[in-house]
């Protein structure tokens, strides 16, 4: 059953639970603090791949592949897979899942990617449409970089707003009440344009933090819940820059998520020993962090409840050169560890922020 | 309730509804046999935009603005809005809908958007996630020709088997059973990748018809209907060869469609008059016939039970570029009208075809 609850968050009363996982990493994001939580990385930035296109199908075809090897499933076993990724026409995920042979639905939601195919993913699975989905996203450097930016042997100049394109991308495999056991995902919130009016293609933090800060104040009113009952604000690649003003913005509704937000594009590189400027972004970013640290930290019992916000700036190199500003958009998924936890009753709010 | 029935079909035993609909289109759909019944069209085919990008998110916004106002809805009644588009990061959607403030689902499914959207939406109605959706796609021949072929000032010469992008969208509300009333969503199948190695970017109806055939036989199969059981198949934008491969393809099966069987690129333009060679495509092309045509006929009793079939081919010129062949996909909605009908019940198969 789901339900709807305030303005737009979804209560999925008989929650869908995340039975695996699986992420992989390339060379940077290896030599990064989170290489132990990868289940697959390489040194070779192309994957054994002729081109870089092919290389981040690569990532999205081993990703799919290893999550399903872990829960012991066959491809006929997944009823529909969710994906997305930032390449021209979705590319990565049209050739990385071609063989796959399992219903696909396409998105598009820039770096929130990962958050919406979650989102979907868990309603199929809540409402009686599929007995397992999987969520899949992934992005490459150079394939973003050289689509977005400048060729990579012209070795431009990065701004200190920058934010570096995860070589990276997970997949999580999610399973109807009853298909098994693992995290479960509690409330959908599916975010709203918001656009401020940002037009630097530098700083998509800024761009996309105005969508995260209306998402999650509107998930937080729905619920009738605070921040701090929360273990973990996971926001998905507003890095530095986007991190701080998300801080800001959230401050002029009395809510401060600073003693427990986190953001995938600070948690996957080492900003002070990697040259990353802002942090890391790209679909494949809070994609290989939700599916390595974090639902490794849920299953060793480390974390058990979580907000995950993933967050998409929604422009293209021709918006820009048409002088158009920056849309930014994030959806919000709730997740809670497998036990026996009421649900769809927001928890009594404690106290002010 | 939803409930899966044979390989990959979904029937919403609680139907929802097509309360309401609008198409827009541009000068060449309004010069073809369609003009009488879309809702907004223009000679200008720049929408009043300065660029060709923008004009196409004005076709999107006319669609979403018209079917509201058809509907007698203000944009807070509607839940979400799916959409997608053919345009790099799909920016027609983001920028058409930015200022509509619905939750956004961004989708890629290339021309099989409006089917895709149809679905989604559909299913987000018949689980209790919405009241009211609203689904819709875009195209624009010269945002098209520009991104994936040649500048227009070229004057490229076209060949026998290409089709010609509609400057055109669609949009339709879905309603919640007890939200309204109107034809009803009774099953949607989901499409997979099927790529049989086409590699010739100018003739996508012979990539996409794979697709087609196998969603349509798989229907066919998991329903235990026939294709004489509908009034009419409607494909997407096969046009006349990809139509033609179809009818082959599934011949091999022993399934006959032709009596049944008609395209929206075949109907949006006058092949005879229009140097449109193998007809029309586009998301926009099946999105605004859906939305004019068909769900007009149903307004006027003259149709009742349709199958529509989206279809699209899931290439980038980068792909192309680097040698792939194109992937097809063909998503698949059952429609038929509002009155007391069993359904999730497939009718007895009516002899052979």
């Amino acid at each position: 059953m789901i339900k709807k609850i305030g303005q737009r968050t979804l209560a999925l009363e008989s929650a869908p639970a995340l039975i695996q996982w699986a992420s992989v990493a390339g060379k940077r994001e290896m030599e990064g603090p989170l290489s132990q939580e990868f289940d697959f990385v390489t040194g070779d930035t192309s994957f054994g791949e002729k081109t870089w296109e092919k290389a981040e199908s690569a990532i999205q075809k081993k990703a799919v592949a290893l999550a399903l090897e872990k829960a012991g499933l066959q491809n006929s076993d997944i009823d529909y897979v969710f994906a997305g990724d930032l390449l021209n026409q979705c590319i990565a995920s049209s050739f990385g899942l071609r063989e796959f042979g399992i219903p696909l639905i396409g998105l598009y939601g820039a770096c929130s990617t990962m958050a919406e195919s979650l989102s979907l993913a868990s309603i199929f699975a809540a409402s009686g449409c599929a007995d397992r989905c999987a969520a899949v996203a992934s992005s490459h450097f150079c394939t973003a970089e050289r689509q977005f930016r400048l060729p990579l042997e012209y070795g431009g100049q990065r701004t200190p707003t920058a934010q570096w394109t995860a070589t990276a991308g997970g997949c999580v495999v999610v399973a109807a009440p009853g298909q098994g056991s693992g995290p479960r995902v509690r409330h959908v919130t599916i975010g709203k344009i918001v656009d401020l009016g940002v037009t630097d293609a530098n700083n998509m933090g800024a761009a996309m933090a105005p969508a995260a800060a209306d998402t999650i104040k509107t998930y937080l009113e729905d619920t009738g819940t605070a921040p701090t009952d929360y273990q973990l604000i996971l926001t998905g690649d507003l890095g530095q820059v986007g991190s701080s003003i998300l801080y800001d913005l959230l401050a002029l509704d009395q809510i401060d998520i600073a003693p427990v937000h986190n953001d995938c594009g600070l948690l996957i590189y080492d900003r002070q020993s990697q040259d990353v400027k802002a942090g890391g972004s790209g679909c494949g970013c809070s994609a290989s962090v939700l599916c390595s640290l974090i639902l490794g930290k849920f299953a060793r019992g480390e974390l058990d409840n979580i907000l995950f916000v993933a967050t998409g700036a929604l422009l293209s190199t021709t918006s820009s050169a048409q002088g158009e500003s920056v849309p930014g958009i994030a959806h919000l998924v709730h997740i809670s560890a497998d036990r026996d936890r009421p649900t769809g009753k927001p928890a009594a709010r404690k106290g002010g922020k």
